[in-house]
């Protein structure tokens, strides 16, 4: 069996583009990198279980590509340019297909992204996949999530709720057609990080956060920093088009609930509308105006009759969901 | 079951002083830190495992401290000053008793550093904890691996082997004294990260390292990465006081593959030797003298005799030991 090291060598250490931020990769003690001048670096970690965040068997590929999709989320969320990643692994035994594969994921979407491997840990143990990113972002310009005010537009990228659909069609065999199950499965198994919108809603948006846990919760977080509520209309959520082949309570519930979506729910005041219209066209990303926040505390969800729907659960957590 | 957001409020999150390099912490999508100007960020991420890096039923204020002190090993090695870490947490269950005493050591050893927690994940599954570590090093002035020269002397601080010993009294019940069990177990849960040292080798070291798998693994990781050689003296090496009790066949091997050290390993110039006595003086941490560097690829332990040792085995390795 190769040893720790051979594995490291040969599937996690490649050359360091001088060009970039990454003045030293991995091999050494730390990595060093060196924000732009007057930027600074933003950071976040996210681990995967296996069993919790994704089932036992999963296409290593896919995870591969998950687990630093689901990482650059966060940046984009930010508003920050994505710069490397460190990845500690932990597996059951040093299977060299199942690395090359995942490997061959990662890897994939580093290189869409430009980014860097710039270190990391690999031991034996129960399958765990932990990933540390790192971008840069002007000095105040960060988009974070205390920074909306009253009566600003509410808005969402993408569509809602086709994660979630996927994850049903694994777990409780849900039947759907060939078509709507293979773009359910995408948007679970390859979510795409909304990197190059985050990056343009700078100076435009009030508030963001990208939705890992659902659309309700994550949003959820964006009023309470900014001490604000919502009122959203379930008419104008933009459903899956997978999803749209079920009724409409599932559609709803999946939409405002299901979590893994990884699109960017994100606040602007109602004078960058048609900016954040043509920013959106710009990068090729669709966006959808679903509500507006409110000075009243609460998070409403109006129906077409302008009746509050019942949400039945708040959002996806990993302590309180079995 | 209070919520994953309850308990990450509850345990992990603090206020971040103003004084700091982190301009934003736990809470939104990211955290930032800006290094000072001319310096960049230093970066190390490990990942433990319970069952492989630490034994079942651990004493959790242990583990706080000890998972925080393996990554400052690492800026320390890197001669980087400690700003900030995250942390990702995987629990089989949400345990408040276990958070709190795990949170009492980790944010103990924060504080003696000065640094914050920036951020994190936490979520269930089987225990692992994995930290990454931000330190900030004057561009150029990194203590990195590559920069031995062939006649540097070679020098280890503190002394080595008596957590290895630890570790036996703990798996194969081997017997100490009750003053040695004492102080083989604080070596191996309580590893104290030689951070004022690594800063204080700036500009007098020209490579270094910390040792956690063994002085001839790591060391090997610096003559690999500066071609070089080299020639240890076993008579040389600093063995730890309870280690002192065994036989001498044990000092060796202990000291030379024990792992679990998280001392350091550093080359410096001849030119340097009092300089590094003196710097090693001020900030209270012993340092010894155990060996050069050789232009000859290899590393060679000799003993009293001036007669090759033969090592048994090479250094822990997560993946090639059982």
């Amino acid at each position: 069996m190769p040893s720790e090291f051979d594995l490291i060598a040969r599937y996690f250490t490649r050359p360091t583009r001088s060009s970039s931020a990454v003045q030293l990769g991995v091999g050494d003690d730390c990595a060093l990198i060196a924000p732009p001048a007057d930027e600074s670096l933003a950071i976040s970690t996210d681990m995967l279980v296996e069993g919790r965040h994704f089932l036992p068997g999963a296409d290593p590929e896919s995870l591969g590509h998950k687990s630093l999709a689901v990482n650059l989320s966060d940046l984009a969320a930010m508003g920050a340019r994505p710069l490397g990643f460190s990845l500690a692994l932990a597996l059951p035994a040093a299977d060299e297909d199942w690395l090359a594969s995942f490997a061959r994921g990662l890897f994939a979407l580093a290189d869409q992204e430009h980014i860097e491997l710039i270190g990391g840990d690999t031991t034996r143990g129960p399958l765990t996949i932990c990933i540390t990113v790192f971008g840069s972002v002007p000095n105040d310009h960060a988009l974070r999530r205390d920074g909306a005010l009253a009566n600003d537009d509410i808005w969402v990228s993408g569509s809602l709720g086709d994660a979630r659909l996927g994850l049903e069609v694994l777990t409780r065999h849900l039947k759907l057609s060939a078509d709507d199950t293979a773009v359910a499965l995408q948007r679970l198994h390859r979510p795409i990080p909304r990197v190059s919108l985050g990056l343009a809603l700078r100076g435009i948006a009030s508030a963001a956060i990208d939705i890992s846990d659902g659309l309700t919760g994550d949003l959820g977080h964006i009023l309470k920093r900014s001490a604000l509520g919502a009122t959203i209309e379930a008419d104008l959520l933009p459903i899956g088009s997978a999803l749209r082949s079920q009724d409409q309570k599932i559609q709803y519930e999946f939409a405002l609930n299901g979590g893994d979506d990884y699109e960017l729910c994100f606040c602007a005041p109602l004078s960058q509308r048609d900016r954040v219209i043509a920013t959106a066209q710009q990068v090729g990303v669709a966006v959808t105006r679903i509500g507006q926040t409110r000075e009243i505390p609460g998070l409403r969800v109006l129906d077409r009759a302008g009746k509050s729907l019942h949400l039945r659960s708040q959002s996806f957590d990993h302590f309180s969901t079995p």
